[in-house]
């Protein structure tokens, strides 16, 4: 910075900081863009959709391009055919592992939790469209979003005990209890077993449930609602939720302070007043 | 401290501590006690109760003297007529925030804020009684409560994104997944759509529905049976509740050890177990 | 560690850390241990099962002992007759309290966390079995426990207010909202309400429910199942939630990155895979 009040800032100086998504061209999962939502569809549905090392770093490598794209203002995870996702193939992934060492161990393991982490990071709201087997790296990936839409007979398992692995994997200690509570997470991540598509919408694990025929379109539509809301602002909710995770009410309350006062700055929020004053519906532009 | 252990502690010492509520002369909304429980209206039911720059400061400051005041050992917070509150009223608070710049937004954010941490932070447990619109900052008011008595018919709108700015308002990222779970709260947050009543007593935002007719009176009921228990010692229990929000299990142990160790040196300790023995009721005083 | 990489850890190194457990004798309660399963027995049916100073230090130190024993996999908590435990016992725990000073109290809560500590730190699940009266310090076990069959006659009370104690007992403040939400758990804090079975289960207190008949072979049914499981595993995920409590997301992502990496290099993980190739059902062993 400058003393050089005068200057005003070249917007075309963060023009290396920014990228678009759209174009991007998917190898290991299909990808595509409509109404600035983007369509994550994982797609080996005669294995119900399971991920292996290859998907697994695209995914990541994905989310991460999305924090800095500017064509994508929500996105949308869902499997082809009638699941979501079996998560990490027994034979593509599982059996190699097990003759791995401690290095290349912690290598996958970081690496699917930069899944994770690239997923919380982006600030494109995610909501999941859940039909079918949701187990594993799957459960996860739903977990990790930000909204689930879902299925009556879904059936969505953390079931890394029955490979004899512990619950805690890409954060599902830390996740599942904030969303189902302990006690809940508790039971599914010690005993494996399935949380059915009732318990998912009782608990709050699904925001809503919908036929199997309509839950992408549900999920999308829910996903273009949010894309057409203030996504400047969107962001900023989704950077809260993540950086107050383990922060004290006062302290969480300065930060909102802070973080609020600069979505007020934004045209957004003039957008919205005086669509309100004018009496019609406001155009928000994420600026 | 001195060595002088033979002498008592004036106990009109602390007197400059603390001060008296019931005699307050409200200017902004409507402030009444009975039975040492405490009763703030909202009170421009023509306009659904919104929040004005004079409300807003003035309930921060009446709960901050209530923090001091041990004349009321419990707080009922309602709205006049078939509302509780529509928010931050769009032309008194909305169309001149649009104007400012950075330091007074931060002003304005941190004022509202201070709200918030006034409620959290004053030793009376507050009830907050739910008919109609409960929008925006009077989401937040219900939130910030203890407990919430509502009605089936109430619709409550963490509507921030309508008006383009973020859900993280007054501290929702981090209080409303506590209450409702985290995939609920970012639906909310992230749509701004209303929680409907049910889902609000499902969700345990609501700890109970009731008639509208009988909402105020309710929440009324709940507050004088905890301003009848052990006021010294509820007080305690809402300081940790804060404090522990984000201590790991074991730190909250050994400070809920030494806190309780506190409460059990009162008399409402003693009186409760003599009460207890002798098969009659206990009187609670608050010491 | 030595460079001598041709040497291997002799296992008897460790021999001291190691204990049993189903040899143990007690004294303030029944144990008994079938198929790896440790049952606790609060044995005073006609008093409704209270805790003594006796029985509360003697919990505490079996389990501290069961953190190191490897004879016992998952532990069942219950109580003889119709009844979970009554809390602390009014004649033999509060009469004496409310004549001592502020070290000797202390001393006390320090013992009573410390049993939940215990309980949190052994690497076995805990499952409660509770039926009818579950108040008090027996409410605070059932909440301490990682799992809870209960039945719908079944009365669980945190009742330290109506005593003249404040609700921050024994880890209540902290553990109590992420189960059953902070509005909840507010409420049954501030009065000292029972929830009644119905509620315990539709707020995710109980994981399932049961006839009184059959709640605790239902609870010893799920411990056997959880003690067949991969039980080292087991330990990391129930110390993985204890760790990540208060832990951001990105750390938490990190560490079970390494936790779970660490269950890879297990056998366990090696014979689920083969019997998942060989479509039998894996038999763990727990290493």
């Amino acid at each position: 910075m400058t003393s050089d009040d005068s200057s005003r800032v070249d917007p075309a100086l963060l023009a290396g900081n920014r990228c678009t998504a759209a174009d991007y061209a998917a190898r290991h999962f299909a990808w595509s863009v409509q109404d600035r939502v983007g369509t994550i569809t994982l797609n080996r549905p005669e294995r119900k959709n399971p991920l292996t090392f290859d998907s697994y770093a695209e995914l990541r490598d994905l989310f991460s391009r999305l924090k800095h794209a500017d064509d994508v203002k929500a996105i949308v995870v869902a499997g082809a055919g009638d699941n979501f996702c079996s998560g990490g193939d027994v034979h593509e992934i599982i059996g190699p592992l097990v003759r791995l060492k401690a290095p290349e161990l912690l290598m996958f393991t970081r690496m699917t939790g930069d899944l994770v982490k690239a997923m919380r990071h982006c600030p494109q709201p995610v909501v999941a469209a859940i039909d079918g087997v949701c187990a594993g790296a799957g459960a996860i990936i739903a977990m990790a979003s930000d909204l689930r839409v879902g299925t009556l007979r879904s059936k969505t398992a953390f079931l890394f005990n029955r490979v004899g692995l512990a619950g805690c994997d890409m954060g599902a200690c830390a996740m599942l209890p904030r969303i189902i509570g302990q006690g809940r997470a508790s039971e599914l991540l010690y005993t494996g077993r399935s949380m059915s598509g009732d318990e998912a919408q009782q608990w709050g694990f699904f925001n809503r449930v919908c036929a199997p025929e309509a839950v992408l379109q549900d999920a999308q539509s829910l996903a273009r609602e949010i894309a057409n809301g203030p996504t400047f602002a969107n962001g900023i909710t989704k950077t809260m939720l993540h950086q107050e995770w383990d922060m004290g009410i006062d302290q969480a309350i300065e930060a909102e302070a802070q973080a609020q006062a600069l979505c007020m700055l934004t045209e957004d929020f003039s957008r919205a007043y005086h669509a309100f004053v004018e009496k019609r519906r406001p155009t928000f532009e994420g600026n």
